[in-house]
């Protein structure tokens, strides 16, 4: 027999095997919730992230087994199409999408009654599992029963758990892309020209993480130093010269952004 | 009477009283240096410096004390001038400069006949006092007796210490503006596009902090993630509708060097 705490468990199920997937499924393992089956279009991926969870994993949505909670990560492309397969299988679970430019409403369409969704801002890779108790999560519900179901599981992971709208989140993805992705597309270039010139990236990294500690406490505005923050127009035409037309094209348009917004 | 380790004190002369000589000054004092005077062409700044300090403080060069290491941290523009004041004043001292992207030339030809270069590649602020334990620190110098020198002030300060050519040097600089100016600028960027939707900047701190941690452990070619990564291009149209022109442009920029570099 069942005891009261088992019986109330939610069953999660997961739908899609990636890098969100994968650091998600383990702080929720981590926060003793209970993944029941993975699945993944990929029989590699459902079967990599299964063992790793210990469930089962399927390429079938018709054979994930009964679930509470239902949580759609796959990419945003797929996911139009799997949605619609998961609202057939899973009528009655509570069922999320983790993507940051699909509105809620992308679910309704899909056929869902009951439905949310889960957003994580952070960067995943499957080479480096993300702990969540870092991460700001993003949520947004059909009603307000699924809104507080979704707060508290994803109060078990994070304390830095935001209500938002579909809208709102359009603009935080949109905002993320600037502060990680291309960020980090900054990192690789500066990695790029060291290693032109037989120079570690490691010796970076102190400069990395001071500039990503100072913007804790000052406005990025209020942080930015550098020759288009000083108006060293002597420093910066020497530097341009350095540079390959792409590299350069990249150093006037962020120098012209840095000149438009200094404060004099 | 001066024991022994008062006369072997080297006496050590700041040139420039900004955020570089602020911290690095707080720095030296702390791992047991001696900083006899502070000179700026403002007398605020001077005296500011001075106070915290417990030193002379001048806008005369001709009025500094004695000094075996006079450290130049005024900016690139005002160095050459600079220079030769403090070259006719000193004409025994080692004499160094701090900057990224001035050779070493410079204070031989400004008729220095013992010098070199002292470069920190951190961000400074003033509002802001940098742990000189997490910095690079890259020196130069005229001769081997002033390299060592050198070497043996820096690693007072931090065990990150390094020999470069101007020529190398000059790329540094140029990988920092990418690895830390340009990475504040996007963080800049992304604290607009959130202002204007009515969500906080601090939400994307998270994001930016395990951005920077990623690339620690992974090249950051490896660690790229984002739309333009997954080659998205759905929600990449969809984000190029949300920004202005100044921001497409950024965007469109970043996410082609992005496609370009991607591994496929």
């Amino acid at each position: 027999m069942l005891n009261d705490s088992e019986k109330n468990k939610r069953r999660i199920a997961l739908v899609g095997a990636g890098n969100v997937a994968t650091s998600l499924a383990l702080a929720l393992q981590n926060a003793g919730e209970t993944i029941v089956a993975v699945w993944s279009r990929s029989n590699e991926s459902a079967m990599l992230l299964g063992k790793r969870l210990e469930c089962s994993f399927t390429t079938e949505v018709e054979l994930l087994p009964d679930a509470d909670i239902v949580i759609i990560t796959v990419t945003d492309t797929a996911l139009p199409a799997v949605a619609r397969d998961v609202a057939k299988h899973y009528p009655k679970a509570l069922v999320v999408h983790t993507a940051g430019s699909i509105p809620m409403s992308l679910l309704y369409e899909s056929g869902f009654k009951y439905y949310g969704v889960f957003y994580p801002m952070q960067t995943f890779s499957k080479a480096r599992i993300v702990d969540f108790s870092t991460v700001s999560l993003f949520v947004e519900a059909c009603n307000k029963e699924a809104l507080e179901m979704l707060k508290s599981l994803a109060g078990k992971l994070t304390d830095k758990v935001y209500s938002v709208t579909s809208e709102q989140r359009r603009y935080l993805h949109l905002a993320a892309v600037f502060a990680c992705n291309f960020v980090n597309a900054s990192y690789s270039m500066a990695a790029e020209l060291l290693e032109q010139n037989g120079l570690p990236f490691d010796a970076m990294l102190p400069l990395i993480d001071e500039t990503a500690r100072k913007v804790h406490n000052l406005q990025p505005r209020d942080a930015q130093t550098g020759p288009a923050q000083r108006g060293d127009n002597t420093v910066m035409s020497q530097q341009r010269e350095l540079l390959d037309e792409d590299f350069r094209r990249v150093y006037d348009i962020m120098s012209e952004y840095i000149q438009k917004n200094r404060h004099i």
